[in-house]
């Protein structure tokens, strides 16, 4: 299933603190620590959308990231309250996209897109059990 | 300067093992782990070129990420010696591109590219000054 | 100023959940993750005694770490939501000493000691200003 | 076992170079980046000794961290050095001590010191089984 960004199939909002060990020297939140918040972003979404990633990983499905990509606009500093939006944009039987932006009150500070494909205990993909598809998507495939 | 990925305009190899710390409980080096094996490859490749990452910072001169983004092909683990390739594909009097290669022997694990920009003390973008550009380049602009 | 642990001279408590980024390959919290629990937790003390670390920071103040111990007694997971007591034990022109306990409802996984020394811009050690003394004792010296 | 520091059971020196992610908004390597470092000097100690830790936890020993203790002399800045030196200190069937000191140059910046207990897969304690230990201290128990 597919979607543009303004509708995507999902969505949820979270804050998040900036610690100041994910400062840097440079006094800014490093850049690999937004790959961090985007994780929580996803936990998040999918607790919003009734599964936990704990769970999941318990009964054997794992998460793997296949691409990320992300620009940075505007830097953040220690002790910082930041929203992050995550968007499910596109759910395959094969692999799950999300979108996300990183804003401190109006100001975007960074946005961002992932894929990931799901594995088995031995990390080999597995499709996503229908079960996951209807509640990630919200209807049967 | 524009270049392909076959003739970068300069590249190093850097060693790196994969700490405890960085995995995660999937048993593999965290995703986001590889963007800081990136800045490592960069501080070495400025290195491999003759420039100190430190020094600039000390003359006022800070490399902000401005764009990043990451294919994850195969997974790493705890104590495994990956090695990374750091190759300037593109500087210009406002940015300079990376682009990463990271194996284990001849497997690729991921493969990536970045954009940075350069800013002053006030955390406003700067040009390259001619001399660092030289350097990043090998001969004037 | 000293104080028992039974007694001390403020505390506050935070929930923290784990993050997956924390997790290590054992499936367990990161011992050195929870030195970044204790920072956070000095963070919201600090600002249950209506002082802001960032401020004190902007102003010229920064605490540095002298000392950390501490006892780990039961692991904790991704996704749990831990609880953290950090509380001022002991406030003197030169330090500031703090104890911490976190729990996972009521089983304790780790309880720690710290001392701080508070050094100006320059790194060299400087008093605490009467003021922030006052803040933190809640009481003139 | 016991020794005492100045005759340690072994020990072994490993050179770190701080990592620009590994610095905070003071310009200083963060205080927890000091416990990786550690537990890298383990991990290379146990090389030394002619063990992988890799390799154990594949056979089912993992070492938990009970009790650490570090008392910070000196900062570290990006791109430094540093040396560290660890030291087995105490061997038993239930627990391994070690020591630490952190050095640029001569300087000492860290000394601290730890207990780890072995566990299973379950997590419970393990006594040390005969192999290991005569591989820690060099000669039967």
């Amino acid at each position: 299933m597919n979607t543009t960004l303004e509708q995507p199939i999902s969505h949820c909002d979270v804050e998040i603190r900036v610690r100041y060990v994910e400062t840097d020297a440079m006094g800014y939140l490093h850049h690999s620590q937004y790959f961090v918040y985007f994780e929580i972003g996803r936990t998040e979404l999918l607790r919003a959308n009734g599964l936990c990633y704990a769970d999941m990983e318990r009964e054997g499905m794992f998460y793997v990231v296949a691409r990320l990509e992300c620009r940075f606009r505007a830097p953040a500093r220690y002790d910082e309250v930041l929203t992050l939006r995550t968007a499910t944009t596109r759910v395959s039987h094969v692999r799950v996209d999300h979108r996300y932006e990183l804003r401190r009150g109006d100001l975007l500070l960074a946005e961002a897109a992932s894929t990931l494909a799901l594995v088995g205990r031995d990390g080999r993909p597995m499709p996503l059990p229908d079960a996951l598809f209807v509640r990630l998507v919200g209807k049967p495939a």
